[in-house]
């Protein structure tokens, strides 16, 4: 899989410095993204099931959207670890989160297959972009929380199936995918310019500004990589 | 707990007969009914979160809504041992559960826990007017996914008070109950007069078509004591 292997092959190409401290106060806010991040990407998958062609369509949702919910839950019992309030510390991304969904509502089932894909695919991205300056214990967390869910396969199927079938389905679902990337990497940046322990973290691990840039880069030709497997 | 006590206590009042055989067809039926009513409960579950006055609520709801995909999940797995297609299966319980669902949609957060309590609250009942007749392995599967989903005290919670504070949200919520239970038997004796080997089941447990009348009745008296659970 595309995903793994951007997983396990990408360290970034900056030196990294040692990790940062167990109580950053980044980390907290890192469990906290991410935390919303799975919380609204279950509940927009259970919305977006509606588009499924078929029972069997809705349950391999549901199942995607349980895998979300469980990653959910091990950030907010790490969050509540911490002293931190689950709720009042995710509600710092609700906006961002928010918009990035409301930007990209997925109006057929396979927009809707091709957006989790791509979703995962960048949280993997970035997961290995930091990872070199998490501690140990932090990085284990965000490992399991940030692989795969399992369930790509079922997604590259139904997708690569239906663009091999229908050449205006596979350019309407390329730009679709560009579209995300973009969106994407627009609230990421609007989050990190509000939240300065957050982008202290992704300083931490990319060096300087300069680095943050190279990082975008490098998730950007991830993201190619991955439309490619899907067909696209 | 009230739910609880009625699984415990409520033995049929009509001497049970022998167990079913393993491969009676009725088993297949039972599992494909109660895995709809899963993944139904979870797509309802996570629509109705919408409804949440907070995101701690939304936080509650996904879990509920996790909790009865895992019994889905049992439920599916059960389905394919025994050599059946659980969406195939399913298939023939879709209209009456989906009417249950269209004919009881909340228009409040307090309708939705109230419908979730009252949902699981039936299927416990349920499940302890049949146990009689199951065969042991079936028993266990059946017993695991209609246990109460150890949610409920969340839901009494939020309800009781609620309707402490409000007589006329007590008297809109008293006759939401109500209908819930009407709805929910309509259906059910629906469900029954088209299934055979589902009936065959339910009647072996009951002894004729007397006993689905009293098992009927006993279902409403448990319905009410779990009303008055919530304050209702």
């Amino acid at each position: 899989m595309t995903v793994m292997g951007a997983q396990t092959s990408a360290a970034p190409d900056v030196a990294s410095t040692e990790p940062l401290a167990a109580d950053h106060p980044g980390v907290t806010e890192l469990y906290a993204v991410v935390a919303y991040g799975e919380i609204s990407a279950f509940y927009r998958l259970a919305e977006e099931a509606k588009l499924a062609p078929s029972l069997r369509g809705r349950v391999a949702v549901a199942k995607m959207a349980a895998a979300e919910l469980a990653h959910f839950e091990t950030l907010e019992s790490a969050l509540t670890a911490r002293g931190a309030d689950p709720e009042a510390s995710m509600a710092q991304y609700q906006g961002a989160l928010d918009s990035y969904h409301a930007s990209t509502d997925p109006s057929t089932w396979l927009e809707s297959m091709v957006k989790f894909y791509v979703g995962d695919g960048l949280a993997a991205d970035f997961y290995s972009e930091i990872v070199g300056v998490l501690p140990a214990e932090v990085a284990d967390v965000v490992r399991d929380v940030l692989a795969e869910t399992g369930h790509s396969q079922f997604v590259v199927d139904e997708v690569r199936s239906a663009v091999a079938a229908s050449r205006s389905e596979r350019d309407r679902l390329t730009l679709w995918g560009r579209r995300l990337l973009g969106e994407a990497i627009t609230q990421a940046q609007y989050v990190m310019a509000q939240r300065d322990e957050l982008a202290e973290l992704v300083l931490a691990a990319t060096g300087d500004l300069n680095g943050i840039a190279t990082l975008f880069d490098r998730m950007q030709e991830r993201h190619a990589a991955r439309m490619a497997e899907l067909g696209l």
